[in-house]
């Protein structure tokens, strides 16, 4: 079975969207500056924004995963990814409001889950069968931390100070989880970092 | 002339001392794992705490500086190094309270600047000569960073989360503030960062 990796872009100061973020503008004042990284070296395709270099080996890796675990308001505010993230892998949407069952229920790759993050990780693995799933999304993070089911973190380090704005890591109790450090590829205008979450400490 | 270059170990989720920090536990809960990659690799000195490896390279480079520039409240936590943070380098204390004249003076190496962060970093410039300035502080560096007289930042990111503490951005404007990433260390339990503070954007 695979791992759960949050994947997230985030300022070297701590934030992954910056102020007065709303529904029409989700990365909040100079947010948008998190993602120059995906067009860092000219990327290989400016439709998907797959960088060049060792940044493109690390978005391949993203998007090799077979299921999506995203948080309601992130989700919401990419427009849903008008149903697909990427090649059509099955999303996972922990909520506890749900849109009503009369509504368009949208394409059936989209799963809304009221019984708590435990289970959608649960059920994101299983979807997701040998490969990973890719975690979005700064609440949902916070809350899988708190409930001990985030298994490894990719973190693209962004070299700037948002000052202010939303954070990544916020919310959490003074309890220290350790990481362990299992990869760290320094790219052009971002150093990936990545972890595992260590819970037996 | 040199430039004034921030040291400070902070967890990946953005603290440099866990919660509960005061006058007999400067770090803070838990905040003593934030330096525990000093004794990585066996320290080739353990009077000096100096690590081995490319960690060691990164240790060697900091004590290099010609002077030392503290915040008041990070140098009294330290019990003021005794006078002497290494190689008897001047240290420029900046407050608004200094110690009352009557008080012990101390070491003639130390120098509470009164007129404001600009003021100490230029004397501190100006005593460390070709070398650089070693900063220490979180306040200190966020008064800095609203001034405009950062030059550099050594960031020894550590993978940890401790959830709760002091945090080393904190309290600036949403100005963002853009970095270039000059150097990526991968040592052991520790990611070594160091950027050049871009101050024309």
């Amino acid at each position: 079975m695979g791992s759960i990796v949050l994947d997230m872009s985030m300022s070297l100061d701590g934030f992954i969207a910056g102020p007065d973020d709303n529904a029409s503008d989700g990365l909040g004042v100079n947010g948008h500056r998190l993602h120059a990284w995906l067009a860092e070296g000219g990327g290989d395709d400016p439709l998907t924004f797959r960088p060049s270099g060792r940044s493109g080996e690390i978005f391949d890796e993203v998007m090799a995963t077979g299921a999506v675990l995203v948080g309601r308001r992130t989700f919401d505010l990419a427009g849903r990814w008008n149903g697909d993230h990427h090649d059509g892998v099955p999303i996972f949407v922990p909520t506890h409001h749900p849109p009503p069952d009369d509504a368009p229920s949208g394409p059936a790759n989209i799963t809304y889950v009221t019984d708590g993050v435990e289970s959608a990780a649960a059920q994101a693995k299983a979807a997701a069968g040998d490969r990973n799933v890719m975690m979005h999304g700064a609440d949902l993070a916070q809350s899988c931390l708190r409930a001990g089911v985030l298994d490894e973190m990719e973190i693209h380090i962004i070299p700037v100070l948002l000052g202010q704005g939303r954070r990544l890591f916020d919310h959490l109790s003074a309890d220290h989880i350790e990481l362990e450090i299992t990869r760290v590829v320094d790219a052009p205008g971002v150093t990936h970092l990545h972890y595992r979450v260590n819970r037996t400490l």
